[in-house]
């Protein structure tokens, strides 16, 4: 399990991002962190150029605009044609029109490897609703200890009628293909007055998918215990009046040194 | 008047930020640090439906185009329409024709709450005419305890020609409405050495304004408190050799535990 | 040769720039931190507007598109025009033909001042081919301590062939005109795991060029090594478990910090 995070430092993917302006920086300082190098490109006359250099794509919705579609469209498409990974963040899906068809849009190619988002906006994509108040999951729609068997069995329906891998975040995180499940509970709940944790964390996914591509549900959930098992052990070093900006460095800084073993011993998770 | 800033942690305003791709991602931390929630969106096809979920709109033009203009007017009409709480931060007015002129047509629209600027900005708002130096304020324009007097007169003048409430920010900060101007000597002068404070003292405004939507006046006065004051105290933590990128991280951190207590106690400034 | 760091402090000299938006803020912090102004505008509507409030232009086509494209030359050419210094960041030239021939297009307008890239950027500039993987270069057209004389003679002919200053960046840097090449040894091994160096090098040149417009090559070298050695710098104040995201931050706090006479004892180069 834990030596698909090795992979990413053995095979150092490079990454190409369409992502939003708001945390492409940290998305970027993150994917370097864990050992892959990310190349930013969102302009439809490259964009398809740029994914057949690189090993995997990462599609994320956040400030999507009308210019950024096409190319993210075009890039799913080139990937997909390549038999590269692409791993969609459905920013909002749910929150507006236009966020809800583009990602079923990155959908309908065909192309897309794994969805990584929070409950409301998976909801939205296999549902058609969901309850997703800005670009933040609904208290109604979480993933709850009560909830937990049928949340397992709607990730997997939702990984089965997507076609592929869920990995759905929150208080409890989910990784799915259509018949099996990873129940994780590492993460802290500080990490949502950070922007752009979830944006880091589909990073770290997309990174770990490309160096392991076998195993893509391994990677993805292993990649999600990363995430919030950094959260973790960066909360725990936070100084007195060191707020979420810090915090923000010090998960970026706790994946640049985690190891696999230290994974191994902080990982949460149970199968179903 | 400190209530105002308690009332952004009990009300978690959503704000949606059309904002520059300099800074935002301090802005969008920045208003998870007090308590509120972002959401940036800055296509014309969904600006208004986002806006139609937020609580408040932050417009800031730092780096305005052809295509978020449109956006910025679209949200501005619908904000004003649902009685939404708006803040322009006219970054740059009076350096360009386009500056000024997108931020006299946002203005134009007459659902702008509050102006957050810089003297020279808010000049060449009021009187066609500043001396903006690129987007900084210039020497000859600033608020000092000479011309004080009469730049609170002007602070007046200019909430009531605008119609809106003015926040204007510099060494000596002025919140005004028609009839009552708040002076303030918070900050501290190694703040204009990080890219943004400006920009996050608006989305400051924003969040508060839209927490406390019946005291317009008393929310941005205590915002603009509230960041000059978290720039005292951030720079007081400052170890040495540690320069401009730390300090923008801790006075994010800082807003991330300001109390209302803790700035009634910090806040320094008298009414004219 | 020192002098030309401390005459940026003094000049505090305004620079527009087109950039990306991945590491914008940290070239705006960057910029700030050695004692210039940064402006970000890339509307083609007032590109050559705000070029014509500043004393020096950064272009840098890290995440270019066909908004900012025109964007930039308008913004060469009116720099090139009014004499001041313009320095092209050619991220990922080779990568894309987008991306070279917008490279070559701004090269084209004969306003370019100094090209600042890594060695497979440059060599793609200078003959058309290169190795550029995503936005790093090549092991392959790397500058070694074996190959020196031949890559000095290189930097000189890029230097002739593209009629600017070139300052070639990586494990050994290097900094010529046609007949002078500064070789660098300073930085640190670890700058690459951080995303931007290469941006926030180029906004350093830029800002030591415009400040000593009569000794550009001097003022390139300078800001290159001033780069370098503060990345060795702030390696050293490292803590245990820091890494990327707060190596970033001691970086731009270092150069926040950094004295004319700091730089000359930490500055390792030699002239051929």
């Amino acid at each position: 399990m834990f030596d698909t995070w090795e992979n990413i430092r053995k095979s150092m993917p490079l990454i190409h991002h369409i992502t939003n302006y708001v945390t492409v920086n940290d998305v970027a300082n993150m994917t370097l962190a864990c050992g892959a190098s990310p190349i930013m490109a969102d302009d439809v006359n490259e964009a398809a150029e740029i994914t057949q250099l690189a090993a995997g794509l990462c599609l994320n919705i956040g400030t999507l605009n009308q210019h950024t579609i096409p190319a993210m469209l075009s890039a799913a498409r080139r990937s997909g044609a390549l038999g590269h990974p692409v791993v969609l963040d459905p920013v909002g899906a749910g929150a507006t029109a236009l966020r809800t068809q583009t990602a079923l849009d990155i959908l309908q190619t065909g192309s897309v490897t794994c969805v990584r988002g929070n409950i409301s906006e998976i909801k939205t994509l296999v549902h058609g609703t969901g309850h997703t108040q800005g670009v933040d999951a609904a208290a109604v729609d979480s993933v709850t200890e009560k909830n937990l068997a049928s949340s397992c069995e709607f990730a997997k329906q939702a990984a089965h009628r997507l076609g592929t891998i869920v990995a759905i975040t929150g208080a409890i995180d989910l990784a799915a293909d259509a018949k099996k499940c990873y129940i994780i509970r590492n993460g802290h709940a500080e990490m949502s007055r950070i922007t752009g944790t979830g944006c880091q964390c589909s990073a770290l996914v997309a990174a770990c998918i490309a160096a392991n591509l076998a195993k893509p549900l391994e990677a993805a959930a292993t990649a999600v215990m990363a995430m919030g098992f950094a959260g973790e052990m960066a909360h725990r070093k936070l100084l007195p009046g060191e707020g979420n900006a810090t915090y923000r460095n010090r998960i970026i800084d706790t994946i640049c040194h985690l190891g696999a073993e230290d994974l191994r011993k902080g990982a949460r998770y149970e199968i179903c």
